[in-house]
């Protein structure tokens, strides 16, 4: 089975914003090579590619699942709103496809380590 | 010497979004005590308290040093400008308490190792 990822950040005006979103996903994609066919990115806005343009490239390369990995600290309106309203389209476009979202990255339980170790 | 530290987030409209903050904050507090005095949260925008307010407490609490930690995950302009500007503010207030940016969220080596582990 053709399994993808699709790590989804808000995208910024900031250019070198988005390329930081694209490097890691870079790193990622090495991480991941065992579990994932693809990793690639998508912006939510202000960036390309969308997360519908995001999601369609995978298919169009094979994908028979995608999972779409929100690189967001909160549950705001873009995670609980914008993102799972795109993805439903996508889902009614290629019901041959399981695409589910993941938990964002600001419900893993290692973040109050990961914080310490900055400072 | 008190050392406190103050985890730094956007803030939302959204109040749920802004209580995973003060959540998070608590389980900072206890992984950090032996580290800090003592652990607050402040929100550039939207939330309370604002950033300056709460280095402001973090003073009338004691502290001689203050770390300010970004919980943001790209280095737009709020990382960049905004968040410095506030400081540098505080910093000519209160030039006898040692008040410091750590890195952000996003620059942890471990974010491709937890994003994979949400997976």
């Amino acid at each position: 089975m053709n399994e993808s990822l699709l790590l989804i950040a808000h995208g910024s005006r900031r250019e070198a914003s988005n390329d930081e979103v694209r490097e890691l996903t870079v790193r990622l994609r090495s991480a991941a090579a065992d579990r994932f066919h693809e990793v690639d990115c998508a912006f939510l806005e202000l960036a390309e590619p969308s997360i519908p343009d995001g999601i369609q490239r995978l298919i169009d390369g094979g994908a028979q699942a995608v999972t779409v990995l929100p690189y967001f600290l909160a549950a705001g309106r873009h995670v609980i709103q914008d993102v799972p309203a795109l993805v439903a389209e996508k889902r009614a476009d290629h019901p041959e496809v399981d695409i589910r979202i993941a938990p964002y990255l600001g419900t893993s339980d290692e973040i109050p380590r990961l914080l310490l170790s900055l400072v």
